[in-house]
């Protein structure tokens, strides 16, 4: 038992019936990330530990300092160092230039300059093109089984409620790649990291879907991995809506079977 | 309409009975901000615009780049500049030197040299001390109460689904200062932001009760304005309560009325 009268490993639960009970925690592990690309530090994150090759692959795609599978050599871990499993080194390619002034922080635009929403747009733009017209179509009853699909895929979301899921699936529902972060953006990261690592982006045939709210910077990463259609079980902010509107992406929110929202490319579901 | 099937302002909803409607979206408003201590850019942080300024002064504070409320002369928006509104520069008092080199980043770990979280832990003890021995204690009524306060002094909310809150209340259950925005850690800077320009700090009095999971960095924040009770209606990370139990801080988790978990520090509250 320690001072605070709480022992190692353990939590006061109270019921709903009013009774205290001590449990044991099971609690989502966070630990900071280092990113280095080439020995320079390029962002340091908090993150679930696992996957961290794919996480480090994943945000330097989806900020543009990377653009093809090719430009990664290698990863590896810094030796000697201390605490060497929190960082991680992506060692480039001969000859390959990293786009480093694209991306100096983690989890936020890059800018120095006053954006405005629409212009953020406009330099995410200049990196990623739109999706393509393509006339694949999901029906309604494959999109209400994806949060299903989602949780089937998880691990430790149900013990500890505290871990975001991301999960890249294609058209017929089935789930391709599905990864949990404390992290919303990590998350997306190491889903789209798999994909890029694996040389199978561009993604156009197929959705995202994550467990939080869609943002900006989630739209822009799934523009990153080329996918056509975003869906989130809770609510996107108006800018990831007109972004999505100018990406030429479907936009799906609150998707809590039966219901759901559309807010951009309706086109790409199938209503009838 | 749109070409892509949506007007502008309009979202497709599906209903409980598989009707389709359209509806008028209410969607967050999510817009970058750029916080520049004199003239400087420090951090681009991806928010809801609305008390740019506590989100600044709470930020500058967390991150120990300033320490005192005196250290602020005023703010300012840069004339003639685009987008003003999504730049805010802080002057500091004749004298004054931040601490730049803590934080480069927003919303990430300050570090360049590979921290496990113990050593995360042990950069913010240097900034910030425990939380002092109080004999204050809440009871388990007025615990319970505070999800339904927090909510009734909401606005955006209950329209969207899409936003953070974050609430500072007193040991009786009153709420103080209750902030909104699209990201979790800007809630918190908002409302010990405003307590901080209102030099009402150290609240060692007081709760902070957020919308979301309780991480590594939500603990940072409240230890910064000395507040020694945090309370999440979600899950906190290992992290997280590990710097509680360090920090002298209770961390209640999972706050959802008739239920809630205690990982740290049970003394400050009444359980009989």
């Amino acid at each position: 038992m320690k001072e605070d009268g709480i022992g190692p490993g353990q939590v006061i639960r109270r019921t709903g019936d009013g009774a205290l009970e001590y449990e044991h925690d099971e609690l989502t592990v966070e630990e900071p990330l280092e990113i280095r690309v080439g020995d320079k530090t390029v962002a340091t994150t908090m993150r679930t530990p696992g996957q961290d090759e794919e996480l480090a692959a994943g945000f330097l795609l989806s900020e543009a300092i990377i653009g093809s599978r090719d430009a990664i050599e290698k990863f590896s871990r810094p030796t000697p160092a201390r605490n060497r499993e929190n960082i991680i080194n992506v060692h480039l390619a001969a000859g390959v230039k990293p786009k480093l002034n694209s991306a100096q922080r983690f989890g936020t635009i890059s800018s120095s300059c006053g954006l405005c929403g629409k212009e953020s747009i406009d330099a995410i733009r200049q990196n990623f093109p739109p999706i393509g017209s393509t006339s694949i179509r999901m029906d309604i009853a494959t999109l209400l089984r994806l949060p299903t699909e989602l949780r089937a895929n998880q691990s430790e979301f149900a013990r500890t409620g505290g871990i975001h899921a991301a999960g890249i699936f294609d058209f017929s529902g089935k789930a391709l790649i599905v990864r949990e972060d404390i992290g919303r953006h990590n998350a997306v990261d190491k889903v789209i990291g798999r994909a890029f690592l694996d040389g199978i982006l561009l993604l156009d045939r197929h959705l995202l879907l994550v467990s939080g709210r869609a943002s900006f910077e989630i739209m822009q990463k799934a523009l990153a991995a080329g996918i056509p259609v975003v869906a989130s079980v809770s609510a996107p902010s108006a800018l990831a809506m007109e972004f999505a509107r100018e990406s030429n992406q479907t936009l799906i929110g609150f998707l809590r079977p039966p219901t759901f929202n559309i807010y951009s490319h309706v086109e790409r579901v199938v209503l009838d």
